[in-house]
């Protein structure tokens, strides 16, 4: 029989990890602080947990896709947490972008009562989670990963171990995330100068998406930035300021100049500080736009 | 029979797009400043000119790709400029990364003397060059558009039109070498952020470059980066920084803050300042690993 | 009699007021986690405590110098921290740079525990501190400030108050420690490019702090870097930093962009993480000067 | 008698120093692109020429106050230039701020001419210029500055001489804007910080220009910004961004990366890119202020 799973946080990319398991009929217990968002996946045949604990009192791969460091402790520790509430041997598969810190700390305290964790952050939109094809980072010790890694396939691409450190995988998630927005950020330049010059940047982002910089992540910020496309969120621009705190964080704890970054924190400071936060990541292109003096760019 | 070719300015670019003219048995005429480059062209078939004027006498269209601005005015103007060498009606190609500024203000002496001028700057390097796959961006107007078009085939694997204004495609030039140095920039500082936490920089460009990063600037800028490969130089950083200050002097004539350029405007001047401007242009993450307080990154 | 002062925390800055204290006939009881430090105060009449709740025991006052919000944590908190040993009705005069929110949290501790609070943050080197010419900024519930005001005049020439808020000084406190850092760069900045254009930076800093920056900041830290006077620290760059990470913490919780400080917490970083955080904070200069490839200036 | 001086330039700065020598008894002829603001000068026994060239014909010292390095040429060159016109052995005293390259080339004019140039751009506003209290950095030839220096007295408090170099002083006189720039944004951005934590920017200034900061520059501009008195403006920003402008082409000629000066570009970009170009260049508060969601500060 195959093992039994308990996934713990339902928001978009969890909701549709979980439905995966689901599809390739792992038995699946699910936990959401709000059980609201439990209900498709309860309908097509998983249990639903009261509390945290209770989800993971059977499982033997217990996910969590929450939103910060501080939710991750909020259900894992404590006399009212999973953590110890996890059977003996079983492991749990961390997947929310967190610090390295927390990683290593999660993964002590798992080291102490029994059970494994493996740091594994994903990288993929909720479309490509719902078709399997996100690309996973893992790390941690070797034998938890060698039992964590077949049950990553229904959800996945390809899977890079990335060492032994807990919080080895989330450093790359972080530094991923990073280059992201800096992508964005130097998109929404390129694009200001370019419009402002007379050059439509959706024709331009067009050219360069179809060669120099054909990859997801320009094609298809590059289409969201000049469709203006900002609502509703593809990933909210309140937790991508999350994402780039936490690498300000790390590279404040190990000492690592980066001057892009810190172009971000500004700039996702500002977008916060103005109301922005709701709308997507993206929109910090609006204030790049706008310190350059150009109308809002509208949908076509 | 064909349409006679001059091409001026045999760099590594020139010289790889003049022999694609030659394999494609244009009659073509060539000139350098520094004429031993020419050497193997001749010996292929082309004719070698004395002076710009002299090559351009019987062409039907001339080729220009030259270091920058200065260089360019240089050979196109005053009394032994190939400018007022032109038969009417042909028409000058220039493909060499200059201000939008110069761009205009060439296109109206052409069009004063009777002859045409098509701005087609090109992304790719000289091995792609070299199998005719760049991608060329255009602008000017249309009938000189029309006639150029058919023309740089050979050279290329796409040719974008971006309208009549014939500073138009250096804007799109000069925004696609913006956001290749961003991306270099933004590599370096995560690659410095990586190593300096225990990941290994080669292993994680090499999952972002077949992940969500799977285009030509990040796989091969990333290898060279962690490969440390700066020399010799793809392209060098002295004329990487020219681009830089390019981008910064239209987007001082316009008005478009651009704070992830101020960065590049300070990490170009600084390795010039310390004497690394012959390096690869990617040589600025050597700088970037050194205020992390790492040792330098060694081939492997 | 006078009232009693407890002073923790015996640094250059603490040691010199203590001894200002001793000298206005104030009964003292000092206490440092280093003892040797006490030995000239001791020496002058003060009585030595081994533990800081000993120190409090029967003090009116308590003063608090120490290096940050962790060591004050750690003094202050817990069964053995000094705050569970104070008389009732006393109140902690509270001088370290640490975080308002910290100052806050404390501050109701002290509540609880029916003592006062006053945030009492100084500007000024020890030897103004010596002759108590610093600047205080106090802030906190009225009645505590209205007792602990007279307390501060033999420290400083002058007490602002600002406000209830027991976080309120110390953001002014940070605020100021940013602007002299703004001021080390941007002196920096134009003396490496003085110097750069055959200008000597030690006669345009003459110039300057005789004129429009006739003030200490300018004056005193102005001739530090022309004279590459770094060594031994007036304050050490290692702690410097850390008040610039406290500012671009409380920058983040508020959402405030910054850019200056953004240039600063890369700076710092940089010179830390290359091993030069013994220094004294002006020696950024160091790099500033290097990344213009100029050499280094040499003591006179 | 005394020299013979022609004043070409009478904006706020220039009117107020032509005054000066007016009132000295200097012999004075003036001349203004618009010569209704030579009216006051000229009821005050002021001579007005209908053309640079015809102003300076007898004049011993010529002072050129003009907006900048295109203005300068455009009155000193060319036929109908004031340069040619000039009395063998007569002196240019060239106040504007201009390019250090654009000084040496003149220089290099009047030498050819047989006319002398000294660089003597200033410190101060309006009010100081009227009461003769400028700050006056030299530089040029020994012997032509030994000659201007004297006639430099009712105009200043102080006159320091930077050397040969003929753009020495302006190297040191775009240091002092730079500078002035820097602390504007950095009080911008420390008020901004305060404000944000409920202390009063007003109160803050008061207190660090009466302490640390007690110098013109902190304390003047400080109260501006606090005041938001803005317009009208006492020094234009679209004239400070020209400044600004200057430092950066300069740098970028010797290389010198300075990573305050690029947020200064990026900042007084935006403001003249929304159409601030007209307030005070201490507006710069105001987008500082509205990136941190601050409503704009009022005057009371």
């Amino acid at each position: 029989m195959k093992p039994r799973i308990a996934y713990l946080g339902l928001g978009g990319m969890g909701a549709a990890m979980a439905r995966r398991f689901l599809d390739a009929a792992f038995p699946l217990t699910v936990w959401n602080r709000n059980a609201d968002k439990a209900r498709t996946l309860v309908d097509a045949g998983a249990r639903l947990a009261a509390t945290p604990a209770e989800a993971v009192a059977d499982a033997d791969f217990v996910f969590t896709m929450v939103s910060d460091d501080r939710a991750l402790d909020g259900i894992a520790l404590g006399d009212a947490g999973f953590l110890a509430a996890m059977k003996p041997g079983s492991i749990h598969v961390s997947m929310s972008t967190i610090l390295p810190t927390t990683a290593r700390r999660l993964a002590e305290e798992h080291a102490r009562a029994g059970s494994g964790y493996v740091a594994a952050p994903v990288f993929g939109r909720p479309s490509a989670a719902a078709e399997g094809m996100l690309w996973i980072c893992v790390s941690g010790n070797d034998e938890s990963k060698a039992r964590t890694l077949p049950i990553l396939e229904p959800l996945s691409q390809k899977r890079v171990d990335f060492g032994l450190d807990p919080g080895g995988a989330n450093i790359v998630k972080l530094s991923g995330n990073f280059m992201i927005a800096a992508a964005i950020e130097s998109m929404s330049e390129a694009f200001a100068f370019a419009e402002k010059n007379g050059i439509d940047p959706a024709q331009m982002n067009d050219f360069f998406g179809n060669s120099i910089f054909a990859c997801p992540i320009y094609k298809n910020y590059g289409r969201i930035i000049t469709d203006a496309a900002f609502d509703p969120p593809g990933f909210r621009l309140a937790l991508g300021r999350k994402d780039v705190e936490l690498v300000a964080e790390t590279a404040r704890i190990n000492a690592v100049p980066m001057p892009i970054l810190s172009t971000l924190v500004s700039r996702f400071a500002a977008r916060v500080a103005k109301g922005g936060g709701e709308l997507d990541w993206t929109s910090i292109a609006l204030d790049v736009s706008a310190d350059a003096g150009l109308p809002p760019r509208g949908k076509a």
